[in-house]
């Protein structure tokens, strides 16, 4: 396997880590962050793990699996937690649910998920009990649901400010930050009926489509636990698609809502820019706009990103409390009949090619597609290597000084996807102004060529790989070229399951590829990786692009497309 | 009066000008240009001019009264030019007007406008006299319109691309960029109907709030020919002021688009940013986003805003060429009941005190608004000192490197308020990445505060002054506080006119004045200008802000307001 090391001889990483001030007084506190997370963990909610984690890991544990075979859950809390939001929201409204008993199916799944995979940061499942209490009194005492979210447990990626909590965002050097409100997104979810119990995992430096942290290590895939959940929403991935919280919110600047909703089996909508208030939590990000952050749904059906997006626009109006985001609401758009859109296939970004898993996923929703319909057409990349590089230099062209203060305030151990990704682009060199105006520059002629494509062309939407593999092995994901570009582009997207897993019988390279010459080391880095056996029965995700400000229509067309492939998570 | 000159102390402006060059190289291609303006004035359209401009200049000729005091346009032409788009729109498509004539009377009132005022950088009423046959001719076989604007006579500002014509955007070094194609916003205006015939005026570096540019030099103001039209939409200001077009298309990042409309005795709105399309054109913004610029209507009446806004986005859709625009079509906002909205008045923004007109203007809104009925409050300004110094930092931080690059390009001379432009915030110190991004934070906590002001304390709108003073004398404008902090919060703001004008034996400083004690440099170099005879006759417009987004808000609103102070801006 080629050597990732080679990758990281530009940077100078001296300055960041300080190993005796980090133990002397750091340690500690993580420690002692560590001790609350364990004793946070309610016995009523736990089982037994069969064997030691490093035992599953190495065997490639299926913990979804084992829930189901195991009946790990009574059938009520399965019918429960296998319920779509939209569904659960509709019985909770109508009375036939209470809040406690949603509650309590999910935070057992939750717990068990963190048991499995390693995905909480913080746990409170008795505040969440309590909070579940107070919204069946509500509903009691006036007949009505609180708001639309009433009784809907949700996850949300621990870098969102919460009211009186810790929020570090996967920087030790925050592991004192109290955040004395909730962030507006928290905020407004709380309001319309949300309940909250789990913060989830990232990994340090929130750029990683993994998960690696000094907080809590590494989160575990739900269909092989040897694989990484993906990242940087590494928990609301691995929560998410294990079925332990109806509704997650994450982030995203260059893949972490996407990937880990690919690689853990769920879905996830990319939202465009200025939709999801970011306001207040912590990130390197400040500031930055040359390719913004976006938080978004993460669930199990595109249903629910649908019902998420419409109550948290429509009724949460976040632009009201946040001049940053857009007076956007969020469109009715029915889902479009097959015959009424077309798909454009992009089967290669010509900088990573695909693993077969993801190739055969490709082909498989395209005959679907095909069959039922839908127009398909080739997409042949559009200056994918441009983009790819002129994102990663946006990340960096702070000269890092940015991820250098809130690392080496602490002096915490880099892992090593950090070094990897304080690499991108031009390194730590500090881009001026001018420089970075030029990369804008790039970005808008990129943008406005990949629409004038699509309007141009009828193009409705893009199918594509998240990424070049399903789910790596953790610590070894390295290209996010597929989910970056529409950073970059800021065009909405989708990520659903094809219902298809990798198997290692038939996911082998073809006969031909044997002649295929890597056309960077990037490509020789991920695609050697690729031995089959280790991958087995990953989840195959795949991403749907529509263009800016669509995000409706992306979604909408979702719904169809899952209609067609019949795919169903909540289906076991 | 304070010396501007000790403000431009800081620049080097070496390695800008290039005399010899410029004498031989450009000159000639500029003096082509002027002559090919002159020979584009049609002499059908012409009128006398009474005396030498340099006479009308010294003896303050308000060039609007002569026009109608002369009446230098038959009944039915002053029926036409005096009518608003809107009603214009509703009979040509009715027919009881035609193309052809309602054509011909703009593009008299235009030709008579330049003659006066200096306001075209280029005329084609040739070719305007030929779309609006095509368009009659349309309607005649077709029975029906083209679209909304169908023979609306529109006035564009030079630096917007057009098919086929130089576009140089006030920068000599761009004279022979023979722009292929209409820029998108054009293109749009051209589908939905619009007749073009005039591009208009903008200083050199289109960063003044004044005209001047070696091209064609200084734009006069409608009202009082020694004062400034306004900038950098110069030529629109006075064009549409003066009723030579039905409606002005202008940009703004720092007032571009309310300086002129509010000096000249128009109206005018800067959208919140991404609604208009700004491909193509020339300027020194490509790839600045930390203050972005808009383009916006300019027009005589508030109704005609919103007509222009409603059918440029609800027809125009520009988001489908341009991904840079926000799908977000114009909502149909109806104009709300005085009682149903509150407005806070910025009486000074501690940064340059208002003059004693524009005092008297606030007053005498304020009065017509509570008497009928508006809530109204006095507003504190929030950080205004930081919020101009972080704005004008914006504009400079790549160092001046564009603003030199187009300006050197040529070895043009630099004009008074060009030196000053270049000297903004820390003049050509480049900035990094790092210290940009600490920029944008000071931004969006004050766009943050400035919305949690208003939303906490149910404040729809802000009433402000555009400038501390009515029109300046030209060349002689530096301040422009009152304006770019909308720039920099990205809010809506219109600017309407009071129907009051500066009188100078009304409006002298109140005797408690002469202890006003100078709260900077730049306050005491505009406030010593103040000489009231100087500014005679000179239009009292106002600012209108609402919060980001509620651009149809504001706009409806303004309706109410001019409703309730009455000044009608097509009756003379």
């Amino acid at each position: 396997m080629a050597d990732y090391t080679t990758f990281l001889t530009k940077e100078d990483f001296s300055g960041y880590e300080d190993p005796e001030r980090y133990q002397k007084e750091w340690l500690p506190k993580v420690e002692a962050y560590r001790k609350a997370l364990a004793k946070a963990i309610d016995p009523a909610y736990t089982v037994t793990v069969p064997k030691d984690i490093d035992t599953l890991v190495e065997e490639q544990f299926n913990a979804v699996d084992y829930l189901y075979k195991k009946k790990l859950l009574t059938p009520e809390e399965f019918a429960i937690t296998d319920s779509s939001a939209t569904s659960l929201a509709a019985k909770l409204s109508s009375g036939e649910l209470k809040a406690v008993e949603v509650f309590k199916a999910f935070a057992k799944r939750a717990v068990i998920a963190h048991q499995f995979l390693n995905c909480a940061m913080e746990l409170f499942t008795d505040e969440g009990l309590e909070r579940a209490k107070f919204l069946d009194e509500y509903y009691a005492k006036n007949g009505k649901t609180i708001g639309p979210l009433h009784g809907i447990p949700i996850s949300l990626k621990e870098q969102m400010a919460f009211r009186g909590k810790i929020t570090h965002g996967g920087y030790v050097s925050k592991i004192t930050n109290v955040t004395p409100e909730h962030g507006i997104t928290t905020q407004i979810l709380e309001d319309l009926g949300a309940v909250f119990y789990i913060r989830t995992s990232q990994p340090q430096t929130l750029m990683h489509l993994d998960s690696n942290n000094n907080f809590t290590g590494l989160t575990r895939n739900p269909y092989n636990m040897k694989l990484s959940s993906g990242g940087s929403s590494s928990g609301e991935g691995a929560v998410v698609a294990f079925g332990g919280s109806a509704i997650g919110i994450g982030s995203d600047i260059g893949g972490s809502i996407r990937a880990p909703s690919a690689y853990s089996g769920g879905v996830g909508l990319r939202p465009s820019t200025k939709r999801f208030s970011l306001y207040a939590g912590v990130s390197s990000g400040a500031g930055q706009e040359s390719v913004p952050a976006v938080s978004g749904p993460m669930t199990r059906s595109v249903e629910d990103v649908d019902f998420l997006m419409n109550h948290y626009l429509n009724e949460g109006k976040p632009w009201v409390r946040d001049a940053y985001c857009l007076k956007m609401p969020w469109r009715k758009v029915e889902k479009p009949q097959p015959k009424d859109f077309t798909v454009a296939v992009m089967w290669d970004d010509e900088i990573v090619h695909p693993t077969p898993p993801i190739t055969r996923g490709l082909k498989f929703v395209v005959e679907k597609l095909k069959a039922a319909g839908v127009k398909v057409v080739d997409f042949a990349p559009i200056r994918t290597q441009e983009a790819f590089d002129t994102v990663n230099k946006m990340y960096n062209c702070d000269g890092n000084y940015k991820q250098k203060e809130l690392l080496s305030g602490s002096g915490e151990p880099l892992t090593k996807l950090t070094k990897w990704a304080l690499n991108y682009g031009d390194g730590s060199k500090e881009y001026t102004v001018k420089e970075n105006r030029k990369l804008n520059v790039i970005r808008d002629q990129l943008r406005y060529d990949y629409n004038k494509f699509m309007v141009d062309n009828n193009i409705d939407f893009l199918l594509t790989p998240t990424y070049s593999n399903v789910a790596p092995v953790s610590e070894n994901v390295y290209g996010w070229s597929y989910t970056a570009l529409f950073n970059i582009l800021d065009f909405p997207a989708l990520v659903f399951q094809t219902g298809l897993f990798q198997d290692p019988e038939v996911d082998k390279w073809n006969e031909s590829f044997k002649d295929f010459k890597y056309r960077s080391e990037l490509e020789r880095l991920e695609l050697e990786q690729y031995e089959p056996e280790t991958f087995s029965g990953a989840p195959i995700g795949l991403q749907l692009v529509g263009k800016r400000y669509e995000d409706e229509e992306v979604v909408a067309a979702g719904k169809t497309i899952v209609d067609i492939i019949g795919a169903d998570l909540f289906k076991h």
